[in-house]
This record gives structure tokens, C-alpha cells and sequence, in this order.
């Protein structure tokens, strides 16, 4: 429901729904096949330290957890309420929980707005605001982050540590993020499905997440803004780059996007382009530049120029790249026209048959050592603003070596304050390679497209800084 | 060198390419660090059941076989001659090969056309041309077939069998596509890396693809054509799908192409799209969209029609999934356009708050049955022409179980000749599920954009064979 802007006792409360003491779970089952058991199950399995009560009007204990008949029953504080019962039940649940003088509540509970029943999550959330009791939800899949060992919903994984918040409007897509977290070592602070927005919106999540210490970057998945208003102005006070997707553009989308989350889309994608700009955000297209987008935003500094140069061993990789950056806008510079001194420097660490333009081609040949001094060449210019890695596996290789040296590299040029992104596409070792790199901030990526994308990014970071 | 059209006499050696009784290794080192020993190598490492004959002039045995000082020392027919010596040496070892009568030559040596020695090329080229030995490269990283057991160059892989046919110009994109081949299971029928085609061009082993029996689909990826004329004639002669990825588009990457494979580009990216529209092939943009759409064409019959029905759990899927199609041009129709009856035979799968637009959401809580169900109801319905299933991984998601029953649905109407496409995004188990669908037939992909580029894919060819 609409707000003019981030309401200051929402944005304070945050921290109960993402770090609460006590959790109330309403709905808790004692049996495992029931979302309502998952919850605690989750919450315990991923080393939640605070207390849980679960809420059972018909038992006195679910998974080993004394069980309460109702909210009223708990004597202690109650941070966060959570809700995964029947929709009719909600509007007594939040009764109590306002009497319990619980700081959160979030209803997981589908069947409301995007089904119809407006009227009912209408007046939960005038009660809850009425209360200042802070409300996320309805129809939500959880939130949780791994710097607490958090994981607070139906969310079978917990995210690997690292510097991106995601907000998002859909559970699934979140659940997906989620998945890719932890198979791809996307590092995140902290997540949170918001679902069809009734009371806590965007905004005041974007205000928390600027206060965050552990986010670097925020990555906002939208099906559609109900306070475009206090989303710009959210967005335009955060001092950290922030990426967007918005989806439902499609004629059918607009509809789904109803059904999914209960997002009215009446407006053009050309108005949410507006917004998302007036935001000073990073517009994603695809769900994979999404990620890759963010990844490189988290962990990387901004781009201060456009004297990018590319190492690669493959000149298959270096076509693709720069082919990709001059469609977004962004030609590379001959090695040359960049710094003249550097073509020499850089031909010391190549065969004969390498080719020093850009890309960079040093060969399928290339060492370690040869791409430990290309890397260190390129950083050092003073007119090098980004570099760009790239490892092909041929026969003679040694793909993780060079992952490490490029990580040696990197550590030893933090200071400079320029941005490097690594390619690494082939098979398993580079999978390998992938992880390492990242485990280390240094955002690789399995094609060149992926790459580039990233390195564009940080560039439009870089000019909207400015 | 520009050809006219396929060289029949060329086509029919390729067979000596891809599958040689014998094979002749010109500088094959003792050396494990020299690339004229990873060939024998990886020949012998993969399960190379023809004879190998080491050429070194200051060896009598290399890993284990009896080594020939020159090849002239061989007196058993030689089907292949496979050279890694410094290209000033090139020329006497082709005479030599002439006069063996060897049936096939492939140059993997460096330094030629690329760094200005164009002449030297040319001489060789004329003398096999001459003398009737078609000649493979210079400048290239091998070739094999999983079908065969054979893999021939400095290829730390072998594909999984499969059914795409990849003939690349670059060799380090080959190298990453053999990698993700096997981490990702993208089955091959056999691979070439032409190098700087000298002798023998794209449009020969096209028509060698066409009657290949395990290729069902080419994958092409192109820098520069020298004989454009005789690459659409091939391509129109094949009854298969043709997906091209054309690079060096960029001004800078003219300039590459060049340095990296002698590819001269004096033409616009415009002019390509001509040729691969004339050709009647698929042309991808990215890296990427080159193996997603390569896969479905090689799996999948084209798409007769734009009735597609997705089935996802997951809304955000489905919304991803509706934008990408109506930004392609292929925009879905509501169900209840497509089947008024489906609708309501879908509903008795989904819970009360799914959503039975398209995509059909049959919710988070979907369970194994319900998929299956949802699946049939859409392969059997007539209006349908194509099913897109996607799963996500919720709290209560069997994904592994998901993948299966997708499975069983599609082996039981696999004679109703629908395409069927899934997405898994998320985690570890999703990326089984993929592994899982591809490796019975189905393409699948981790996110919704990929399968979308994979069913439009499809749709295009339905209507180009038409």
C-alpha cells in the first residue's frame, strides 16, 4: 500500500526482521511436509542463536521447541512474529501480536490481494500502520542473512557471506539467487522476499541496506512500485550502487505479475526506465546480468574511465569481448592510443605471434608468469583505468595457476583503485577457477558477454558518480 | 584461400579428419611440456584405437611408440598427418606427406598468415591444392569426435557424445565449449577448430555435417569468410539446423580477427546477416545464446506454431520467461486463448491460488504429481504446439523428482513431436536436474532467458523450413 517515503520507525524496526532475538513462528506443525515446520527447521539447521516459540493452538511442542496455544501464551519479548496460517486466521494473529508488542511481523500467508481478497490485506496493514507495527508480507518466501546464520522462512539454502542485500519482490526468484549463492559462490549480506508489499516497502528496505555495514550493493528485483516516489528518494539518499530489474513489461506479464505478487502495472516500461535513472540505479535486462551485474558492483570499485585493456591467452575471448563492449557503447582503445609505453612493456611477456592491440592476446601458450607480468603491466600504467582477464584452457594451461597469479596481482594493486573482472570459460578447472576468483572479490565470470556486462557497469557506476 | 564451392574431393577426405585409421604426429616431442606431445597424449588418453606414428628426427620413441625420423621413414599407409613443427619447416613436411600419399593434412602450427607471412601460406595451400591433400589450418587446436573415441590436438577434453556438430575458426572458444561440454553435459557429434583456413573452408565440412549420422545440428562460429558463395550454397544444401555466431564485429575487433586468425573483414556486420539469412541459418548474439540455441536444435523439432505453454512454480520464472518472449517477438498467448478446455484441465493440478494465465503458476507448494499432471494436460492438447516447464527450488520442491516425472511425460509423448524446454534455476540440485534433462534429450537451462532463447530458437527454424 502506498507510502510518500521511507517511514523512519519501519526502517529502525528492520533489524527485528533480519536479526531479531526472539522469533514467534504462528502456524508452526509438528509435521515435516507442512511449510509451518520448515520454517524451524530451517532456522535451527543454519544456526539461528535466538529464541523460537512456535505457535500451536493443538500441540505442546514442535521439533523439540516448547510450543505456545497462542501468541498471547508468550510471557518473554517477541522481536519478530512470523505467520504461516491460513489467510481468514491472519487478522487475529496480528491482534495478538500487537498486544505481545512484538517489533515485526511478516506473513508468508498466499491468498490475499493477488487473488482477489483486497479488502482483507487492506485492513491488516491500515491496523498494523495504525499500530506502528511494521508489516512483511503477505505472500512471501522468507529473509534471513548468513552473517547471522539467519535463515527465516521456506528457503532450503542460506546464502554464502559476501556484500550483495537482495530485495525482491518474487519468492521464487529470490529462492533461485539463493541456490546460485551458494553453487557460485555469489557472496550476499543479507535477502528478504517482499511480496505483494502490503505495508514494508522498497524504500525502507533500500534505507536499511544503506546503513548495513556488510552490503556493498543493492540488487532490487521489481514486478511493479506502488510508491515510485519513496523509491527514488530512497534510492537517490544511498551511497552505494544499486542494481534493478524490473519485470512484467509484457502485455501478459502485466497480468501475471497481478496473479503473482498483486502488482499493478499500469505504466510503460519507459516509465519505470525513468524512474529507475531518476534512481540512479543500474538497469538489468536479464536475469544472468542481474547477477553478474551486482556481483561486479559488490565487490569491485567503479570504473573512472574507459581505457579498459584486456589479457587474454584466446583470441576467441577477445573478439566476443570487444565485439559485446561495442554494442553497449564502450569501445576499447588500441594498446597504442591507450599508453604507448605499455605496448613494449607488455610485449616482453608475450610470443612472438601474441598480439598486442586490444584484447591483448599473450596465446594459447601463455604462462603464469607471462600472465602474472601482462596483469601487473596493465595495473601499473597510470592510464589504465579497468583490466580485464581472460583464460581459455588450452592443453598447456594451468588455469587455476594463473586464477591464483591474477589473485596475487590484484592484492598487490588493491590500492590503485582500479576494477578487475576475469573470464575464465571452458570446463570444471575453470569452474574452479570461477570460485577461487570470487572468494577472493574478484568477480569471473563463465563467458565474455558476462564479463563485459560487468565491466560496462561499473563504467555507467562510475559516470553516474559524477 | 577462397574456394568457389565444396570441393568434393575435399568433403570426402574428412572423414580422414575425424575418424583416421592411422596418424602420422610431425614433432612429437619426448617432452611432456611440449605440445608435440600432448597430442599423442590425449590421443592415447581418450581411447585412440588407430595406429599412431611419432615423426621426430632425434627420436627413436615417444611415449611409448616407435618414433619415424621423417615421414618418408614410414612405409604403412599414413591417413593422417597431424604437424606442430616451426613454420619454416611446414613446407618440406607437406612435399613429404605428398608423397606418402597421405589422405589428410592439418597444420597446427602458428605464425603464418596471421603475422604477416601470408606468402608462405599460399605456397603451401597451392602445393595441396595441386596435389589434391586437403589441408586443415595453419594456426588450429585440433579436432575429434566422442563417437570415436578421438581427440586430436593440444584438447585437455572430449565432448560427451551428443548430437552437435561445432566447427569453429577460433581454437580457444572451442577449447571452452569442449570444457563446458562435459561440466554441462552439451553433447557432441564431432568439433574442428579451422584455424586460418587455408585450404580446407567452412562450407566442406558442413557438407560433411549433413551426412554425418550423429549430427543433427551445426554450430558454427565465424570470424572472417573467405568464400562466403560457397558457404550459403553448403548451408542450403543441409537438411539440419545451422546456428552461426559471427564475431569481429566491433572496428577494434577487425583488427583482431585479423591478428588472431588472418580473417579479413572488410565488410559490415550487416553484410554477415545477410549471408547467414541467405544460408538460412540461426544466427546468436552471444556466447552463450551460440550453445543454448545449438542445443535445443539438436535435441528438439523446430516449434510448428506459437502456442507455447509454460508451467512454472515459481511466478518470477514465469514473468522473466514472458518478457524475454515478447522482447523476441514471440509474445504468449493466455491459455484460455490457446484451450479454453485446458484451462480448466489444468486447474485440477494447482492449488486454489495458482494462477492458470500463461505462464500457468502452479505455485510453490507444487508437488510431483501436480507437474506431471500439468505437463500432460499440455503435450495433449492439440492447440498446443510447444511446453516449457520450469522448476525452482522451494522448501517443499522434489526438484530431482520434478525432473524425473518431466522425463516420463516427454519419453511418453515424444511422438507428438512437441519441442519441450525446461528451466532449473537455483542451486546444486537444479544443476543435477539439468544434467538429468539434457542427458534424456531435453534442453534445459538455469535461467529463464536461456530457455527462451532455446524455444524462439526453435520457432525460427519451424518457420524458415516452411
Amino acid at each position: 500500500m502506498k507510502i510518500e517515503k521511507a517511514r523512519p520507525y519501519v526502517v529502525k524496526n528492520l533489524k527485528y526482521a533480519l536479526n531479531p532475538s526472539s522469533i514467534a513462528v504462528v502456524g508452526a506443525s509438528r509435521y515435516p511436509t507442512k511449510v509451518g515446520n520448515k520454517v524451524i527447521y530451517e532456522l535451527v539447521k543454519w544456526g539461528y542463536k535466538g529464541k523460537i516459540y512456535p505457535v500451536n493452538p493443538r500441540a505442546d511442542e514442535v521439533l523439540g521447541f516448547k510450543a505456545y496455544h497462542t501468541l498471547r501464551d508468550i510471557k518473554d519479548p517477541v522481536d519478530l512474529v512470523f505467520v504461516a496460517v491460513p489467510a481468514h486466521l491472519v487478522r487475529s494473529i496480528v491482534e495478538d501480536a500487537v498486544s505481545i508488542k512484538a517489533k515485526m511481523m511478516v506473513i508468508a500467508t498466499s491468498a490475499f490481494k493477488e487473488i482477489g481478497r483486497g479488502e482483507l490485506q487492506n485492513d491488516i496493514t491500515e491496523y498494523c500502520r495504525k499500530n506502528e507495527l511494521p508489516l512483511i508480507g503477505p505472500n512471501l518466501v522468507g529473509m534471513g542473512s548468513p552473517y547471522q546464520h539467519f535463515n527465516c522462512g521456506f528457503i532450503p539454502y542460506l546464502p554464502v557471506p559476501g556484500p550483495v542485500a537482495m530485495i525482491s519482490q518474487s519468492g521464487a526468484n529470490l529462492l533461485a539467487a539463493l541456490g546460485t549463492s551458494q553453487m557460485s559462490h555469489f557472496g550476499m549480506s543479507f535477502f528478504v522476499g517482499l511480496g505483494n508489499k502490503a505495508d514494508v516497502d522498497f524504500s525502507e528496505f533500500i534505507e536499511y541496506a544503506n546503513e548495513d555495514p556488510n552490503t556493498k550493493c543493492l540488487a532490487i528485483y521489481i514486478e511493479g512500485l506502488d510508491s515510485p516516489e519513496a523509491f527514488v528518494d530512497s534510492c537517490r539518499k544511498v551511497s552505494k550502487p544499486i542494481v534493478v530489474i524490473k519485470v512484467g513489461r509484457s502485455k501478459i506479464g502485466v497480468k501475471a505479475a497481478f496473479a503473482h505478487t498483486a502488482s499493478e502495472n499500469p505504466n510503460s516500461d519507459a516509465y519505470y526506465d525513468k524512474i529507475i535513472k531518476d534512481a540512479g540505479a543500474i538497469r538489468a535486462t536479464t536475469w544472468q546480468e542481474f547477477l553478474d551485474v551486482s556481483l561486479a558492483l559488490g565487490n569491485q570499485p567503479a570504473l573512472n574511465g574507459d581505457n579498459i585493456v584486456m589479457i587474454t591467452n584466446g583470441g576467441g575471448a577477445g573478439l566476443l569481448s570487444c565485439d559485446h563492449f561495442e554494442r553497449l557503447g564502450l569501445s576499447l582503445h588500441e594498446l597504442k592510443e591507450i599508453s604507448p609505453m605499455l605496448e613494449q612493456r607488455i610485449r616482453a611477456y608475450m610470443p612472438m605471434f601474441g598480439s598486442p592491440l586490444n584484447p591483448v592476446d599473450i596465446s594459447g601458450t601463455a604462462s603464469v608468469i607471462q600472465y602474472k607480468g601482462a596483469f601487473q603491466q596493465a595495473f601499473r600504467d597510470p592510464n589504465v583505468h579497468g583490466v580485464l582477464g581472460a583464460i581459455c584452457p588450452t592443453a598447456v594451461t594451468d588455469v587455476l595457476g594463473t586464477a591464483k597469479a591474477a589473485i596475487e596481482v590484484y592484492d598487490s594493486c588493491k590500492e590503485l583503485g582500479k576494477p578487475f573482472i576475469m573470464i575464465c570459460q571452458g570446463g570444471e578447472e575453470c569452474r574452479e577457477a570461477i570460485m577461487l576468483l570470487r572468494d577472493h572479490g574478484i568477480p569471473a565470470y563463465p563467458t565474455a558477454e558476462q564479463a563485459v556486462n560487468a565491466m560496462v557497469a561499473l563504467y555507467r557506476y562510475g559516470t553516474r558518480k559524477k
